[in-house]
């Protein structure tokens, strides 16, 4: 199969569309033979002698068998998404007809494409970067708004372009030292120290808040785990329900939900939260509910966000501030919400001396509600603090996210080599030392766009891609 | 709906590949607006300025936001599959991204389409007759290689020209006669009474072979169900095993098969066949095992093949003449297959004798077989034979095929009206009666094509189809 994934001589093809019936389905054939293969089985037109992005009407033939009516669109390499010849069929969204063309065009010379072969072959022939080829991948998988704003932004090349232009500066000084080493012992120095410092600060105040992004590019990606915490009975359970219900439209189960813990999907002005009910946290004797409490608990500890229910006409300050204490010792790296709920059987003045209380003893991210009849305006409240929360701090306005873990890391390493060479600089090393730390930074940022990467990566990024793509 | 169903005057727009996260999905609009509303979402070209088939590269958007990275492909009326200016979206194959730019669509001005809408303006404006129409959806639905046949070549026009050639013949009689009419008393006979004889006659022996095709249609489309019936250890599951195990990867469950029974399909030079298998038959007085038996003598109702198998080591025939008796009594439709099997239990002359025992008292269509351990060549035998049995006598070679319910009640009713006018013009009865009598053979022959159709049987249709189709 390596061998196979690597030869881009071979003409690939797969169906491209989803399975299932349906009105179209597109069959995607690229290579240097794609037009020689159609021509086979397809007799209207030579379709050698047409223009590129044109799209002709005909038969899909076997022999004399006519096996479905299509559209034939023509893309003439270098104008296509692989930059290779390429034909796009537009079939009958028949299952059954789709693979018997595939099975054809794969008779007469094609080969079944692998899972992401297509995209691998535009990022071979330099149409894509390896981020741009990332993206396409996760712009098939968006689910909401934000995910498919990031991703679309990065297959535009915003990510692309960001860590380009600043290893091409990185480059330059890299080369510069090079130059020294070549000269060996005269001890020269082509390349401006100072200006080299001070080239490295600026990355590094460019790529941290890429890096940082990643927080809110992850929870973008995989939903950001909100557990609703409170003692029973404190309307963890009315609180989730407020929230599902509002738009149930968009609502869905997560698969492999516990019978103890249910969660469910809810995006927040295009971000997916992830909330966690859990059991009803108190001190007690019983060996079985203690059992259920350690797993609400155990929740905390992976959750991104805790809300923090309580009854606000029935729980002290001394025992509200004790349960946030034990959510902080669980995980001390959670945003933490609080929120009084049954604010309606309390007068307002208690109310309000309460929640001055909490704000005093330092839980600022405090809201009131009530979880059974929640007005609008509540809820609206509600969610954009859970919104804020996440974005708060972590992202500016029009800032590149980073959603990719691989990024993340290779950017993380090229911070780290960065700051290698800060003090490489400040200790005054040779320039081979200078050199080599350099291009460690060269190599961590080059693996993000691709410039440099290995089979086993390539593989492992297009084997994730579906078939057709 | 009603009124929207036909309101061609609205743009229509749908999602038209399968759903689901894929390499690519296509979004196709249709209708005098289809340029404009694309102008507002797509802005690297002005697509009104455009030729008719060819494809565009660019971004949707709204407003500073973008969407996607699209190809469109432009049809200009009336080179498009509807006859109106079409656009097809090749977008992304993320279920979210689609209906982001589907609803985009709709805020521009397009309506979602009902399902089979596209179809159905196609059939509106004449480019496809209802016969096509139909054909279109079988054809998606298309499960094996003679469904696909078939349903290809009614949409290149097969039964449509057929019975149009017919209609337009009898349309010109029509016209003779509703002549004589206009000239009341004078008894003039326009039409000549012998020749139109004569063409009711070439009408009726062309559409008998149609009307009868229906019965292989019909098991095309649906599965042609086989009874394997036979006494208990005449190796009945063996038998089925062995037809299955031939060829796993076409092996499907049917839905709602029994404890008692079990259904299999196996698709036999592209004719799926439904395979029974049942309990053993034998006389008991177990009043549990007479309920199984009972169950097993129901299935021969239901089947359109009965494969009756028996040990041949072991059952005289008097025994099998018996049970074969008992089958016939139960269906005498069906057509029934002897297969002896065991045969390596018994010497080559017993087995002759048997068999053409069997043949003598007139059945002729035995095989005999080892069920356990059957070589190519039976396994072959048995595959065509029970191929021919559905195919022979019903079909000839390149004759269409009649699948469609609706198609055969039609043709059924311009026979009877086609067989009244024979009998009017031996009758020798009035011009007007006549007239009355072609007029309905008229009408049935119009409501396979769709000359006349009505919305009830419009929206029964098109309402079949999926969306986007």
């Amino acid at each position: 199969m390596l061998h196979n994934f690597y030869n881009s001589d071979d003409t690939i093809a797969a169906i491209a569309t989803a399975e299932g019936i349906s009105a179209i389905g597109v069959i995607r054939i690229s290579g240097k033979d794609a037009f020689a293969i159609c021509n086979k089985i397809y007799k209207n037109k030579d379709l050698t002698q047409l223009q590129s992005h044109t799209i002709h009407y005909g038969f899909i033939t076997e022999g004399d068998e006519v096996i479905d009516e299509v559209m034939m669109s023509i893309f003439q390499s270098p104008r296509s998404f692989t930059t290779e010849d390429s034909i796009e069929i537009s079939a009958h969204g028949s299952p059954y007809i789709l693979s018997r063309i595939l099975q054809l065009l794969v008779n007469n010379g094609a080969r079944l494409a692998q899972p992401g072969e297509f995209t691998m072959r535009a990022f071979m022939h330099g149409r894509l970067d390896l981020a741009q080829a990332e993206a396409v991948g996760d712009l098939i998988a968006a689910q909401n708004k934000v995910q498919a704003e990031v991703a679309i932004k990065q297959i535009r090349g915003g990510l692309s372009e960001d860590i380009k232009l600043l290893r091409e500066q990185l480059l330059n000084f890299a080369s510069l030292i090079e130059l020294e080493l070549d000269f060996g012992e005269e001890d020269v120095e082509f390349a401006d120290r100072s200006q080299l410092n001070q080239l490295i600060e600026q990355i590094l105040q460019h790529i941290d808040p890429i890096i940082q992004s990643f927080k809110y590019g992850n929870a973008i990606k995989n939903g950001i785990p909100v557990a609703i915490i409170g003692r029973p009975n404190a309307g963890k359970s009315s609180l989730l329900n407020l929230l599902l219900n509002e738009d149930r439209a968009i609502v869905s189960d997560i698969a492999g939900t516990t019978r103890d813990t249910i969660e469910e999907v809810l995006n927040i002005e295009g971000l997916p939260f992830r909330f966690i009910d859990t059991a009803g946290i108190r001190t007690t004797q019983d060996a079985i509910e203690t059992i259920g409490i350690e797993k609400a608990l155990k929740k905390i500890e992976e959750a991104q966000v805790v809300i923090y229910i309580f009854d606000m006409s029935n729980t002290s300050v001394e025992e509200i501030n004790s349960d946030l204490e034990m959510i902080k010792a669980k995980n001390n790296q959670i945003h933490l919400m609080v929120l009084a709920n049954k604010t309606d059987l309390i007068n307002e003045a208690v109310k309000t001396n309460l929640l001055n209380t909490l704000n005093h003893i330092g839980y600022t991210d405090t809201l009131s509600i009530q979880a059974n009849k929640a007005g609008e305006n509540e809820l609206v409240f509600l969610k954009s603090a859970l919104h804020d929360s996440i974005k708060k701090g972590i992202v500016s306005e029009g800032q590149t996210i980073l959603t990719n873990l691989r990024h993340y890391i290779a950017l993380s390493e090229a911070r780290e080599a960065l700051q290698i060479v800060v003090e490489d600089l400040n200790g005054r090393l040779t320039s081979d030392m200078l050199a080599l730390d350099i291009k460690r930074a060269l190599n961590a940022l080059g693996e993000v766009t691709g410039e440099i990467s290995s089979q086993e990566i390539l593989i492992n990024i297009f084997g994730k891609f579906c078939i057709g793509k």
